[in-house]
């Protein structure tokens, strides 16, 4: 029986950091549970001044790759650099070398995913991601295992919390999208280019991964329909209030008649959903298994120490694999390699949703019918509807909710509306989801 | 390698039927997951006319114990009968025979868990229990595995659905406890008994069994300290409602100085803390890590199914094990029998806490300074005052919140205050938590 694991870290920045920061300070706790100490025996950073805890020795720093890859001492290879190369190259190496990898990295496993699972299970290693989705929440964990015994029918996730501070901003402040967008890069919750929190493509990163694990399939992310919510205006959330919805940037999937619903949106969502009473940076996914029932799983999504905790206890998992021999206990896609089905995803077109319109139009007498008209022939209904203030012959909005109706005819009826003369902007349409 | 997993099943009653369910409609499922079947060898059921899913033949009913616990084509027992006896022999039994256990007796558990745990390791069998505390939420899970890297600074637990259900409709509709009582007795939330609900007992149970895994601590049951909500009267509910706060029964565990806060108890928190959020037959726990920050896991707490799904994903976990020859890859009580270290849990005279009392005071000059005056020589401070009502030489409320204070002293005085002639009936006191 092995005395101690051995631990190589690629990357020493936020997360990096976070997880030295961890095996120092509660070093001793995790050997009580685990039997063994984790020994981190080497860390590959280019810049080999950062910043390390006394206890760590700077003699394992190298910028020398091969000496974690290759390393006899090296049972765990934790790959926290983030991005698609070199981190995809690093971690085949390391699986080649008889690696177990644990990572961090959403935007590879969401593209590169099915290749990693593969060559993890081919080469018989553990492959862990926990702290790819969520930070700090044990969500992959759940899904694989606390509710393995449940059929999942639908999630509803916040996933990327600066675009969640951005919103919150907006709601509680009525700022602008810009505005908050600013505030949340001076406090360092987004980046200079925060294209890929913003944008949506962060939170589709990591739906992709919570739909393959929680429904046995293969995911191509280019197919989950991604909309970020720079287009999201202070009005929509005000009136947003006004028929008792928050908006939330949510990544949303459903099992619906054996095809999949996969999409990142700006989301109208009921004010008493637990989900809408997740605010600031944190995370949350709203999981309904068959069984279970609903449940929901809430925490830091990000941060140094929140995501360490989740690679630490990925770690500690692999680790316990390693001790007793049980590696490729639970398989990466959390379904068996050859019980895998590959699952259809359906187009934005073929979902069907609530919806919130915010037509511009001129105040003329006739306008709410000849919209209502055009709606009705694509068999769109209305639920409700606001006309705010009094303009005669100038632009005023008209704010509708609609009952369930097929996104692509939600399309073309508003590609008629926009054409009519007494419509004076592009339409705004925002999904409404109940969350059940 | 098994080619399946056999499981024999203790008790066809709420949990037991919701288990041989999952089991059949979720078969397929599972075996995707886990690689082989699960399945079911053998129901020990006093009453052999129970109803069955159609896909279980009834020739695997039976009375005789014998036949799971010495049964060969039994890997893992589920004992779902709860109880102190006959359950507890059962599982002695099933581990003397080299069974497998999965369990969700949380009563069991909390005054015997110890001598459990260590048959179990003893043996070299494993001991389940996910389904103890939380109904489907996969919180021990989370606690022994998710949050491993973490030093559990606090937990502050909704881990009662019925307590919960009485206490939400006391707070939405104004209803009386007793009223409220027979509503959740008619829908069968409450039994007819419903002292270990209402009396804080199960939510105790279940406390100590958190307790024991997140701290690495054995528990005495009998020093956590436990209040019920038979006490709770609208009046106190919609004065908090004044404060901000709501009311709700919590099982609250701190880390404090080396020591373990453990109590059970109606608290006032805040009305914008997630966990006063949980309404009606929800649970949820709050848990606070020095890495991860503060989590939280919400959902069923109770019902065949929710429960049956932790049941279920125990025995997938064991099955897993099983498969893998990694039995005790968990300790049972989540850090090695050798490295736990007993902590004391202090007494509830040695917790600080902030306070909520409603004095009946009789309507006259000088009661608040005398009531103030005997507070603060008890070093207790007040933070807010609400005199209600006036009626001259008459009984008035007066509602009062303090800073954080030494319970003994609170005792004290109250004694104290009590004994005044102005003082017409005994004080209510309500701890007050932030929740932080």
């Amino acid at each position: 029986m092995k005395d101690k694991i051995g631990v190589g870290i690629i990357g020493l920045g936020t997360v990096g950091s976070g997880v030295v920061d961890i095996l120092c300070r509660n070093g001793d706790l995790i050997k009580r549970r685990l039997g063994v100490p984790l020994k981190i025996a080497k860390i590959v950073e280019r810049d080999l001044n950062r910043p390390l805890p006394p206890e760590i020795s700077r003699e394992i720093m190298t910028r020398d790759i091969k000496e974690i890859t290759e390393n006899p001492d090296v049972d765990i290879v934790v790959e926290v650099i983030g991005g698609f190369e070199p981190a995809e190259s690093y971690i085949l190496n390391a699986i080649e070398n008889g690696k177990h990898v644990v990572t961090a990295n959403k935007a590879l496993l969401a593209v590169s995913g099915e290749e990693l699972y593969r060559a993890a299970s081919r080469r018989g290693v553990d492959l862990y991601f926990e702290g790819s989705v969520c930070g700090g929440i044990p969500i992959i964990k759940a899904i694989r295992e606390g509710l393995a015994a449940n059929r999942i029918e639908s999630m509803y996730g916040i996933v990327n919390g600066t675009s969640n501070f951005i919103i919150t901003k907006m709601t509680e402040e009525g700022k602008g999208f810009e505005d908050a967008l600013r505030e949340s890069q001076k406090l360092g919750y987004a980046e200079s280019d925060p294209t890929f929190d913003i944008e949506g493509i962060d939170a589709a990163h990591k739906l992709s991964i919570l739909v393959n694990i929680a429904f046995g399939t293969p995911v191509d992310f280019k197919e989950i329909y991604t909309e970020g919510i720079s287009g999201i205006s202070p009005l929509d959330i005000s009136y947003a209030k006004e028929f008792n919805y928050k908006v939330k940037l949510l990544a949303i999937a459903k099992m619906k008649a054996g095809s999949i619903e996969a999409r990142v949106h700006p989301t109208l969502i009921p004010n008493n959903h637990l989900i809408a009473t997740v605010d600031g940076v944190f995370n949350a996914v709203y999981i309904t298994g068959d069984a279970v029932g609903p449940t929901l799983f809430y925490g830091k999504g990000a941060g140094a120490l929140p995501a360490g905790s989740a690679v630490v206890a990925d770690i500690i998992d692999v680790a316990r694999n390693i001790l007793k021999g049980s590696i490729g206990r639970i398989p990466p896609a959390s379904f068996k390699e050859e019980n895998r089905m590959p699952l259809r995803i359906l187009s934005i077109d073929e979902i069907e949703s609530m919806y919130y319109f915010r037509f511009t139009v001129l105040d003329m007498p006739r306008v709410l019918s000849r919209i209502s008209g055009i709606l009705g022939e694509h068999e769109i209904s209305i639920a409700s509807v606001i006309q705010k203030g009094r303009k005669e012959g100038g632009n005023v909005p008209l704010v509708m909710m609609t009952h369930e109706a097929v996104e692509k005819n939600v399309r073309s009826a508003l590609q008629e509306i926009d054409r009519l003369p007494v419509v004076s902007e592009k339409t705004t349409m925002i999904r409404v989801e109940e969350g059940r």
